[in-house]
């Protein structure tokens, strides 16, 4: 794959960080490129950060931003790091609308500032699920790969997983 | 894909631990379970370790029993951890004896309990790659894939890379 | 010192963690035992947890509660883990109200699961203070030691400093 | 305490790293800097970095280097970090040669850069301990605290205690 691997940065739980001060969390810089160096990825990418936000305050027009860049960019592999809460939501908007990209979003369930993170694995198995699947637009959490039209956050035990019916 | 994945730890850098008497590294239990629930995995996996080693001290009786135990295992998708110095050899002989599995190599440069490691990366993308490629043997390293035949270690910088000229 | 030390714990960011489920910072078990593992310590200590709380969600029945149990036990050496939005109000209290014991209050800036915190620092920081000092109460935060009656907590930029004027 | 605290940096476990390249370990730049800006400390301290060895290799030499530095330094308050084998070694030459100054040595069973480490839990207690205790030179370990002509490293179990008999 001679071609780079876009990922766009949408915030989310992966990027929180603690506000000592306030004792709350918020959003600072990504820390992606951080995660690829002591990930030792030494795969191409580019790193374009879209929005720093909790998916939970994600309006419409934050997600049509995500799915014009998705388009419009040129590369037509593309991970997406992005709040676990309306991952699903924006997985189906892209999934509805492009036809000829390979896109895995992904997020983390605790923060990558708070060690021991889900951060490092998941955004492990995005960047191998974009560089392997056709073209689609997937979730990978939990280890596992979901097409957009077949996924759902358990939100009592803070997992995905496959929906009973496919449709 | 309702068969689980196997897991055979062998060992390497990935599992190694400090001995603060000594101030040796030195191997105790594995921690890919305590990675792979860290991760928030939901795969269905099977660990088994077959040893604990350096990979600079792996004989070829204990490359044939890594190859063995592929072989003899009921599952047809497998990841290896393994140390990082002799996986091309490891890859070889599977890649060269094992036609209808599909195998991923990975280990890490750093070990995972000295924190800010490359194991969890590894971890998910190994895990990815398996569920996702078809028979054949590969390495994920750097959160690339490399064939077997088509992998060397770059010992001077520490990264995996593909041959100059494919074979 | 043959005695033991007495550890009381109130909660505060210290000991705070993050619910996945939620997104919000929670209390469970103390951390303190873990810390002095952690840490070495081979201290004689007594662990006690008078309360799991916030310290701007103390009401002046808990700072009682805390004034009695110092009162009530057997050792003369305690250190109180306690948040550190209201420590000076509660160290006000001790001082004002006992004259026998030295206490050492201390906390954190950032919550000891999230890594890379001020917790073992200040813990260790306390138990050397309270090992040294004669009777009186005192915080021990940002390395230093300050009596009860000349202390107080810049919010602007999270440090603990002497007054201008002792009285 | 208006005057600074010292700090000597002589290596010792407190500062190795590990070399991903050699899977051993080494040393680079003295992490205290790090550790009190994590520790939110806001001691005023000079830090000079003496050596940076594995206390085994100290020399006859390199004792009287860290000897005369305490003695023509400015600052009557003293931290060294030290190995801790042979911490107690170079106690004993202070001790013996030194009658004016507050001299705490400490160190570290594990690596700083290994997480959940001792030292900055040790580094806390030195802290307090050279700013409470009086002229002497003392070894801060485990929690505790020990005159230099009264402590022994249990190499067996990892920790320091004082000696059976005082002489």
């Amino acid at each position: 794959m001679p071609e780079p691997i876009r990922i766009f940065v949408t915030g989310g739980t992966f990027d929180k960080e603690y506000n000592e001060l306030t004792g709350e969390l918020f959003f600072q810089e990504t820390h992606v490129p951080d995660m690829l160096r002591l990930g030792r990825s030494h795969l191409d990418v580019v790193i374009e950060t879209l929005m720093m936000i909790d998916s939970l305050q994600m309006t419409e027009a934050d997600r049509h931003r995500i799915l014009d860049r998705c388009r419009e960019c040129a590369e037509s592999h593309i991970v997406i790091t992005h709040g676990t809460d309306t991952m699903e939501q924006t997985a189906a908007l892209l999934g509805r609308s492009i036809a000829d990209k390979t896109i895995v979003l992904t997020g983390a369930m605790v923060p990558y500032t708070f060690g021991s993170s889900d951060g490092m694995f998941n955004l492990g198995t995005a960047l191998a699920f974009v560089q392997t699947l056709g073209v689609g637009v997937y979730v990978a959490m939990n280890g596992k790969c979901f097409t957009w039209n077949n996924v759902r956050k358990d939100r009592q035990h803070g997992i995905f997983q496959a929906l009973e019916t496919n449709t």
